[in-house]
């Protein structure tokens, strides 16, 4: 059974995007495996789990480029898209690029602002025009390619972190801001997830921005009954991070420090130069890190480091020293060389997969089954990747039981 | 309510038996904290397990020696037992001393013979006498020291690897070799384990060696309705792998290689310079990985070096090699510093308090509640340390409550 | 024949200076071995060097305590000063304690100035007086002690880095500071300088703290024709740097990037956590980077992060990503782990006895033989470790030759 | 001025020949940097060495191919010649391509001679008519391109180590085994060296083959005054010890173990999985470690492990445990991530470039100035890389001495 879903793509032009339709079309035409892809281990066998062939790609970005361009970036930063298989994928990739509008930018720190063009989202004569006009273009992608629903994706770059904005934890109070265009006060990941779930659309927040998780943004999820999930995707060092504490833990063993040191190159390393932005991603590493390991004795830090030439290769160095009996002190290290792109890309496409499933289900709300993708799943505390997962796993049994009821959300947001 | 529990240590003087001896007298005289001995986590907290007050120590070795004498040869190696610590402990450690006697060292391989004394177990007449011998110096422990039951725990040096005796998959196979006095076809640690159960005491495993996991000793211990476990500790290296190979496969990442290169320099590692030790300690550490990853196309090597300046600090490197989406290659690595008596020494306190209180519930036969403390653990093939570790809090929440009948052992041998 | 020789320490119950007194003494002892003194290397064995017998030790703290007291602390955070090595020389260790005096903490920034006392230096009513006590306790030592010489050794913590003060730059600046009693322009490591070669005492700078560097003493150091070196100790990581850099550009590939991750516990560490501290130690290691690596497309970063459980210890985490033919990237890495203050401390008895051997023959100026021993050295600008190297060899060989005519120093000044 | 040089490849279709042969008509086609030449460095401008556009492609293999097949290969493996960049040398790739014939197999192994045809060149009636037909090749080679000179390079797949045979050690010895036919006593890297040597062409042997090294070689050598030099080129993991290890040494620390753990996967870590091959790897990486840290109480290995995924990527990690003042131990690792024939095949060049230069300058023998280059340098012991670089420098400022005369080669065989 063949269910079009439409993909818009919040930052469609940007590297993970860029792999994740790049390798979404390699699938399709048979080029590279599935690796990587986590619906399709055999847990979710069952489930009716939406196809790769059936998915529909477009979105926003405020660059004028398309996708043959931008896999030629991502291969000279990173050496995953090789021409001869971005040729093979031509005529889908200039599809999808026709697809693409031009974005909002809205506080999105200095770098990403030099992008901006005229025709930026934001250009509008008021914050309730640029939600208007975003509905609008959701809704024409979703007409004109006749899809049965459309997932909104965040891809874009991490906004700066801005201070605590009190309306913001109300639906009353965004709406109020967008009432009064307070322009200062929202950004644009914001009115993205504002826009998208208004008009009963699912939002997957990959990135550390705001967007789906403030307050005013659950009520509305809830009153309108539309799924959704985020936020930063969990794709390497905290991945392992969520995995090896629980390990201390579990044998008793006192965790006096833990330094994480990452170097990374491409756009977003550009982009989080910024202290802004870097305070933005750093604090979710951090807190995750704090949920998982709440002995204010531990020690720990998160780096974040620039360097150019790594290009879309992430290099992190944990350094890890424990305490065991005897009151004994003792080290692991760990070294993690990842493409990010190519880690993040299937997560989103996984994501995807389940969001469309969900709306299918008539569930809403946070999806807390989508909790080991994120470094701060909205809607649970759980860290722990191990405790994450077998939720997901349940999730994926209930759902594939051919004579299951489907049944109302077992979630609801915090 | 106390408990006087026994605790028999064959390899008495090792340094595992060592730091558990000198840290849990420590810990009774309040000198070092509990950190490390897992069942000390809130999980136990109403399972009534003997403390570390009510336990007794005393055992096996070849070497005619005393705990202040092992323990400065532990600091020397590993710098872990200062004198001052020592000290501090020196009338238990000797009144332990004094209850160790000479034990067997049939076939443990030239290192571990090179110890061997004239009162060594195997100079009995027959296999039968070195048993009956055994199972007498077993009661009498228990007699004289007023002990409620005897735990008999397995710290002695790795045996080599045997050839495959088919006599040892059965309890009237191991009996006949017993009767016929085959010695070439039996190994010190299966007579400790047949006389250990045969009598009723409650049987641990922390070696690689043949001991308890037999078909015989299987049999036995369901016979005599004697819970055991084992075998080999899962401390370090081997403990992270079956924490992260989890997760590659959670995340549909390939393992394309697995190199495990290990380095340590105490008595152990001298041991495992004999080819057949080391194929022997090697063999388990190969088994958890395939029983992990089972993808044959994986590569995969154990190496384990000896390096004596390291003593007692093992240092491991894992090198992980895999693949994502896009069929992009990458790398994980991690570095283990640790110290492995310290690692070990409060599991096998875990491991008494776990086996008496099973002895105590009327529970028999393997005790896959300890499996997360074992490489190649009796009675369950799961090798994954998460789901390990959640059979151990299940059955530790069963204990606990206050009300719940002491059930059947919900567990039988394989 | 015997030169008793002083050793008057600025710092002299921090870590380094108690590992150095506590380590000549113990070698004198014959309780440890000799490893780790460059200058017992066969290349000085005709030098007539000191030898550690001859060394009488002293100096100036704001801490109040004594070497038994210090080496305690050391060992409770390193671990490298057992109490039954510092009890067998524990006699010449109150005889030295016994030779300190409440120091000067002027513009040493908050942390070091807590420890500020009532008897600090700078209570003299003008820095002239400052500097007089200093120079009387300098010969008082010398006249008690029946001393050949004195060699003045600063160990102090960092200093915060100061903005330039032209003053600084020229002998007549730096008196005028003294005579109009600059306070705020002038800190203590450059009144310890002054002081000692002033009054002929040759000046050891192990720290990264202005002192001897700046013009002015530089000139004062030629007119009173004293040695002196410095500054900052090469211990470590920037010692592997100053080996590894050559090692890239002799085989002509090109250093794309060289990230240093510094983690470290000490006291040096805490100081540290003061921004301008830390800028004053990271400034030296990237000058020396510079030097090594003139390339202004090599990206590079080193930090210095402090991580309170590893004491003395320090991680150092170095990457490494360079371009070969092909232009194919590759990566090195290496990790550090070493006790800075076992490493630091033989190199000051090491610098003891060259600066003794120069005043000895009469030499002037900065020591470039040292060169190898400091991140910045004074007077050249050669940062490979193999040509800093060569030199001293060079140095010892001339004055090894029994019948070398002690030739005027070949070196002067920048 | 033009020179036009041979180069005439012994396993000229193997990954390192390949990139050397590629890069070689990339960096003339201007596509590429020269980095990694060493030959290109400062040093070096007035020598007056042969041009890259100079060199001519030529030799042997055993395997009938080309080089865009073999370019495919190494970039399937390891990802460094990207179609683009081979698209555009076709046109000379072809052309070397055609100048390859079929090379000879003797004793090099099961794997090796698995490539075996009907055409090789130990097919021939005796050894002596061997030797013969290699010689018509070189000479044809010379005649039919026009070329001043041949350099003979060994890029072969390593020999398996061959018990000493007492009639290597002299040129008569040398002789009578190919006299008498003794195939079972000479392996093809030796016939080769016979080859060009007799016929008057300098050989470069960068693989650890016997070659050139046997006493009976670097007689005819001598006698017929012929440039040559290797064994084993020095491109990685051995390349950064002999840049630490001295660095220890110079800071009189004690090295107490150095651990050293290769692991690759191309033909030749294929070919080093036969013992015999590995024993011969391994020992030139032994024995420079030897003369380098000859301290007998200093612990070492190497391994080297074949892991197939990383194709022509090394990845090496070296554990070093040393001992400082105090007798503290200390660790540092390094782990070294690099392609081995991008590394390989410009020193490749370079060495070609030498011995042109050592010909034409009428120099004989051994070639110090290239110890650098190699693990078991030929004429020297000297393993220290910068003072076997120094030597480079200084025979290199000689040659650039417009007015130097042309002295006699000041080097004489071991």
């Amino acid at each position: 059974m063949s269910r079009k879903t439409g993909v818009w793509i919040l930052g469609a032009f940007g590297s993970v995007a860029t792999c994740a339709v790049v390798g979404a079309e390699a699938v399709k035409a048979g080029r590279i495996s599935r690796t990587g892809l986590v619906t399709d281990l055999a847990d979710f066998a069952g489930c009716g789990l939406v196809d790769l062939d059936d998915l529909v790609f477009g979105g926003y970005d405020l660059r004028k480029t398309n996708y043959l361009e931008s896999a030629r970036e991502v291969d000279a930063s990173a050496g995953i898209l090789p021409e001869r298989l971005v040729e093979a994928v031509r005529g889908p990739l200039l599809a999808a690029s026709a697809r693409v509008k031009t974005g909002c930018s809205l506080n999105c720190g200095a770098t990403i602002e030099g992008f901006r063009s005229n025709g930026s989202l934001e250009a509008q004569r008021s914050l309730g025009d640029v939600v208007a006009r975003m509905q609008e273009d959701l809704r024409a992608f979703r007409e004109s390619n006749g899809l049965e629903t459309v997932v909104v994706v965040n891809l874009a770059s991490t906004e700066p972190a801005m201070d605590a904005v009190p309306q913001h934890a109300t639906l009353e109070g965004v709406e109020g801001l967008l009432r009064t265009n307070a322009r200062e006060r929202v950004v644009a990941s914001l009115l993205y997830a504002y826009a998208a779930i208004d008009a009963g659309f699912p939002f997957v927040n990959f990135t550390p921005s705001l967007g789906n998780s403030v307050g005013g943004i659950l009520e509305l999820a809830r009153e309108r009954r539309v799924p959704h999930c985020g936020k930063d995707g969990k794709t390497g060092e905290t991945l392992v991070k969520t995995v090896l504490a629980p390990m201390f833990l579990a044998r008793n063993l006192k965790l006096l420090a833990w330094e994480g040191h990452n170097l990374l190159g491409n756009r977003d390393g550009l982009v989080l130069r910024d202290p802004a932005s870097n305070r933005a991603k750093v604090a979710d590493k951090e807190d995750s890190f704090r949920k998982l390991v709440p002995d204010p004795d531990t020690h720990s830090r998160v780096r974040i480091d620039y360097v150019p030439s790594l290009g879309d290769w992430k290099t992190a160095w944990d350094f890890i020293h424990f305490q065991g009996f005897l009151d004994v002190r003792m080290v692991m290290q760990f070294i993690w060389q990842g493409c990010d792109s190519a880690l993040a890309a299937p997560l989103v496409l996984d994501l995807v997969r389940l969001a469309e499933l969900a709306r299918r289900s008539g569930e809403a709300g946070p999806m807390p089954q989508t909790a080991s993708f994120f470094k701060a799943p909205i809607g649970t505390d759980e860290q722990r990747f191990d405790r994450q997962f077998a939720v997901l796993q349940d999730y994926a049994r209930a759902h594939a039981a051919p004579t299951a009821a489907r049944r109302e959300p077992s979630v609801s947001p915090a």
